[in-house]
């Protein structure tokens, strides 16, 4: 008998503690916007990205040189360089950089989870490199959405479900995990109309609001590359 | 134009401070078991159910002469004179007594929503009778799921979702909340099936574990009463 390795979904960072596993690898997911942010500012060709929780760090890091994306209820920061759109993160800002990152959501979801074996940082956009990576690696795998302010997020759910589909669909995974039997069942529904469904997600009309929506139809867009961001101690690279 | 009243709904008592709501109704549940179980212990003639969050309080009641149903895990607690299967309530043994309740998620739950506008019990069993309140009193809703130990499940999210749907298919309700839309969803492709739907819950393969799905089925029958348990002080009567 193959020894199956399990996946669990975690809906919210406030939920955490409850699904903790050293043994495992988190795959940590923002989609609007922080997680798409930082698999663009790598395919732009960033070369460190430090995550931090505070604005308080953040504006410190800015005072000592860095460069410094910082945004709150996606609203950029004014000492910081710019905000957490993708389109930000351009090839002439971004290109053998390092860039210090600061969100209302995604950042502090990456530390909460830098216990894990690995954290590796999952959008939409590099959805197949994720899947590849953690069937190569043959590990327990946590899923940890980044949600709103500690709200479950439809965005960030469906990403967990599409991994969750393509791992259950290999003989190598398994679970007994609510949360991610009902990621995956979201998924499968939303999955040949995704930027449709996202339609009614509470991050679309947040971001309507302050005409920042134009990002939604590229975060929902599927394997742009195979680029995996994971975090070496403090900082993201590429894998 | 119409002054809707927003619906929200919380999948797990470890999210509940985000959406506490003073001005909202709660409807707590815990399909598997407890709220299906307070549902049938009022049918079968409950005068009053007093829930208790800690073992430490149910032995406490139990010293003091009053009937008592605990269990943790699933499992009855010696001290106590039943466990939380809806079987267990019978005529017999409730009819025009006061019992004391305390479960491993179902009633710490309840006290968890004692601030808001009511507190109701809802179960599959009585989900016709909790939405056509919902509809009459016309107010603010916040559907709290017990989940297990703090994780999301199935059953209480699919419990959710159908009230959810039926509120929204009225013009007197609205929601902004992915918890809402995720559940609808969920109910919306699990209805038609819903006992086969739930065999993948977590919380089934513990019963089954223990031998106590025997209370699956009738768990996630509709309607059987319009019978609404709502919290008064420290206790639950009829509504």
């Amino acid at each position: 008998m193959i020894d199956k390795k399990k996946i669990e979904v975690c809906l919210s960072p406030a939920l955490y503690k409850n699904y903790e596993n050293k043994e495992a690898i988190a795959v940590v997911t923002d989609v609007l916007r922080a997680s798409s942010a930082i698999v663009a500012a790598f395919m732009n060709g960033a070369k460190k990205i430090i995550p931090v929780a505070t604005l308080e760090e953040a504006k410190a890091m800015k005072d000592s040189g860095y460069m410094v994306a910082a945004e709150r209820d996606g609203i950029v920061r004014d000492f910081a360089d710019f905000g957490n759109s993708p389109f930000n993160f351009t090839p002439e800002r971004v290109k053998d950089n390092d860039i210090v990152y600061s969100t209302t959501n995604g950042t502090q979801a990456i530390q909460l989870a830098s216990s894990s074996k690995q954290v590796l940082v999952g959008a939409f956009l590099n959805l197949g490199g994720i899947i590849d990576h953690l069937k190569k690696e043959n590990t327990e795998v946590l899923i940890l959405c980044a949600g709103w302010k500690n709200k479950i997020n439809l965005e960030d759910t469906l990403f967990a479900g599409a991994v969750v589909d393509a791992l259950l669909k290999t003989d190598q995974f398994y679970t007994i995990c609510d949360s991610a039997y009902a990621a995956q069942d979201l998924w499968l529904l939303a999955k040949d109309n995704l930027v449709e469904y996202i339609q009614k997600a509470a991050q679309r009309t947040r971001l309507k609001k302050n005409n920042l929506d134009d990002v939604i139809e590229y975060c929902h867009t599927l394997n742009q590359t195979s680029i995996i961001p994971i975090l070496r101690k403090n900082h993201l690279v590429k894998l």
